[in-house]
C-alpha cells in the first residue's frame, strides 16, 4: 500500500523478541503460560519497544476534546455546552479521568484540537486547535482534507514530542458531546456493517433519539461517500477533529514504538483510521477495554485485537486507558520482578 | 440455617446503603451508569463497611500453603516437595503473588496451614500448622472433623486480627501442591455437577493424568460420602487445610465488615464452604476473576458472583486477587474523588 505522505515510517513488530521474551517468562516461577494474558503484555511491550527489560515509569494519556456539527441533528443527550465545561474539569482534576489516571500513576494530556470555544492561555491546556467544531456531516464533509490532514499531524507531534520527553507507555481519550456518531460512522466504513449494528446509546439516550442517530449516520454515509481505502477522506467526510488527533497519536507512537492503549469507541475509531493508513499500528496497539458502545467490538475485530478489561463502561475520556495501564504494567512487573526456578531453589520439572 | 457453632455471627449488608451510594454516583459529572462495574464496586464497599466514604488504604491477601495427600494418586504435574519451595520463594519476595501485591499496594501474608514440612520460625511466615498435609481422600477422609474445624479457626482468628489492626480490604490466596484435586471434589458436591465438568488441568496436567483425575476425585466422592448439608464434614472429607484456612477468612471478613477478594479456582472452593455455612458471606465477597480452571465458574455462579477480571491466568497463590484490588480501589476513588455536577459547573441534565 503506498503511504500518504503525512504517515511515518512503521516498523513491524519483530517475532524474536517475542520468542525471547516468552522464554523467559517460562523460566521464571510458575506453571508455563499460566499467567495467561499478562504474560502477553509483557511479550509485546518488549518486542514493541525493542528493550529486553523495558520499564514503564513514565505513562500519558492524551484526552483530545472537539466539538461536532452534527448535534445539530439531535443525536445527542447533552449539548454542545457540555464539552468545553468538561475540559475546565479536567484541567481542575474533577473528572473521571483525572481520578483514574491518578489512580494508574499516568500524566492527563488535554488537548483541545477541535473545540467550539475559545479557550484562553490555561496551565495544562494544550492549545492545537484545528477547528471551532467540525460541521455537520448530515449536510456537507465535517472537514476538510487539509482539516482532517492538521488533525493527524496533531496527534503524530505529541506522540513524538512526548516520546522524546521519556514517556514509555501513551494512552488515548476524547471528550467531544456527540462524537459517538461520527465513531459509529467510521465503524460502518469499515467494518461493512449496517449502521444499526454499530451504533449504540453514547451518553444515554432514549429509543427515538437512536433512531435518528442511525438514520444520520446512514444517510451521512451515503451523502458523503467517504472512502474507505482513502482514509484521510473518511477522517474528513465522517470524522472528527478529536478522532483525527487520536489516529495521528497512534501512528507516532507506532513509528517512535511507543505502546499506546486505546480506550472505547472514539479511541477505537481514531485507531482505526491509523490501521487503515497503516496496518502495522496494530502491532503496537493494546484494546483497553470492551466499550457497551457496540461499534467498538466490530472495529477491535477488524484489526484484530482483544480487550483486556470488560467492565461494562462507557465514559470515554482515556478511563478504560487508564485502568489497562495498570494491568500491562502489571505483566512487564512480572516478567522483571519474578524469579526464575534456578534463582527461587524450585523444582521447575515443567510439563508442556 | 442452624449456625455451627464455629461460625460467627455476619449482618446481612443492607440495601439502603446501596441506594446511598449510588446517588452520589449519579451526581457525578459523568453520564448516569457509564463506569459500569466500578460502580457497582464503590457502592458495594459502602454497604459492606456501613462507611459512607470509605478508604481502601491497608491491604492484605493471606495465601494459605498446604499439602495433599491425594498427590500419591498421581493426579498433580508437580511433586509435593514444590509446596515449601514456593513458601520460601513468597518469603523472599519473588514468587507472582509477591510482584502483583507489590503493585497493588498489599502486603503478602504468608500461612503455613498444612504444609508437610517442619519449617522453622522465618521473618514473615504465620505458623498455624494444623496437619502436615492431609490424608488422601481417595482412601481415607482427607482431615478429621476436628481438624476441619481448626483450619476454619485459624482463617477467623487472621480475619478478626487484621481488621483490628485496621486492613480494609482481604485477599485470598493459596499454595499447594494437588489442590486444585480437592478444590474440583468441593465444586462437584455444591454445583451437582459430574466431575468432568468441573475438573481442568491444574498446572498443566496430560490427558491421561486428567482422565485420572476425574476419575479420583469420582471415587472419592463416591467413597467418603461428604454431605453437602454439612460443610464441615465436605471441609473434612475432600478439602484442604489452606481451602479451610480460606473459608474462615471469608467468615470473619464478613462478620467484621472486610470486603474480601476471592481469588481463583483454590480459593472459591473455600468461599463456598463459607458460604454453604453462611449464605450471608457472599454480600462481601468480590470474585477477582474468571480462571481457567472449569470448576471455578460452577460455584461463583452458585454463589451468583460475577468475576471481575478474564485474564486466561491459572496461578493461584492470590495473584488474582491483587489485580482484582486495583480496579475495586479504582472504583472507590471514583466515588470519592470526582467532582459532581454542582461543583464542577457542568450542565448535568442526565438522561435516564
Amino acid at each position: 500500500m503506498e503511504r500518504k505522505g503525512i504517515v511515518p515510517e512503521i516498523a513491524p513488530v519483530g517475532k524474536e523478541l517475542l520468542e525471547k521474551a516468552q522464554a523467559r517468562l517460562d523460566d521464571l516461577t510458575k506453571p508455563v503460560g499460566s499467567l495467561g494474558r499478562l504474560e502477553e503484555f509483557a511479550r509485546r511491550v518488549v518486542a514493541i519497544t525493542g528493550e529486553m527489560m523495558p520499564v514503564l515509569d513514565k505513562k500519558a494519556i492524551f484526552t483530545f476534546a472537539g466539538d461536532h456539527g452534527v448535534v445539530a441533528e439531535g443525536v445527542s443527550a447533552y449539548p454542545s455546552e457540555v464539552t468545553p465545561q468538561m475540559v475546565f474539569n479536567f484541567l481542575n482534576g474533577g473528572a473521571g479521568i483525572n481520578v483514574l489516571a491518578r489512580h494508574a500513576g499516568a500524566e492527563v494530556v488535554v488537548v483541545d484540537i477541535g473545540v467550539d470555544y475559545a479557550f484562553e492561555e490555561t496551565p495544562g491546556l494544550v492549545m492545537r486547535k484545528v477547528v471551532r467544531g467540525t460541521r455537520n456531516m448530515h449536510v456537507e464533509p465535517a472537514m476538510t482534507r487539509s482539516e482532517a490532514e492538521a488533525c493527524l499531524k496533531v496527534g503524530i507531534d505529541l506522540a513524538y514530542e512526548y516520546a522524546a520527553k521519556g514517556y514509555r507507555l501513551f494512552g488515548t481519550g476524547d471528550m467531544g458531546i456527540g462524537n459517538t456518531t461520527p465513531s459509529s460512522a467510521i465503524a460502518a466504513v469499515y467494518t461493512k456493517k449496517g449502521a444499526a449494528l454499530v451504533t449504540g446509546r453514547g451518553t444515554g439516550i432514549s429509543d427515538s433519539v437512536l433512531a435518528r442517530k442511525i438514520e444520520v449516520i446512514k444517510e451521512s454515509i451515503r451523502l458523503r461517500k467517504p472512502d474507505p481505502a482513502d482514509p484521510i477522506d473518511v477522517l474528513a467526510k465522517v470524522g472528527g477533529a478529536e478522532i483525527g488527533g487520536i489516529a495521528g497519536l497512534v501512528l507516532g507512537a507506532a513509528a517512535k514504538r511507543v505502546p499506546v492503549v486505546i480506550d472505547g469507541l472514539i479511541s477505537t475509531a481514531g485507531a482505526m483510521i491509523a490501521y487503515a493508513l497503516a496496518p502495522e499500528t496494530a502491532d503496537y496497539m493494546f484494546a483497553a477495554h470492551a466499550s457497551v458502545e457496540i461499534g467498538q467490538k466490530a472495529m477491535l475485530e477488524r484489526m484484530g485485537l482483544a480487550p483486556i478489561l470488560d467492565l461494562q463502561m462507557r465514559l470515554g475520556e482515556g478511563t478504560g486507558a487508564a485502568l489497562a495501564m495498570l494491568l500491562i504494567e502489571a505483566g512487564v512487573r512480572i516478567y522483571r520482578e519474578m524469579a526464575t526456578f534456578s534463582e527461587a531453589g524450585v523444582s521447575g520439572e515443567l510439563p508442556a
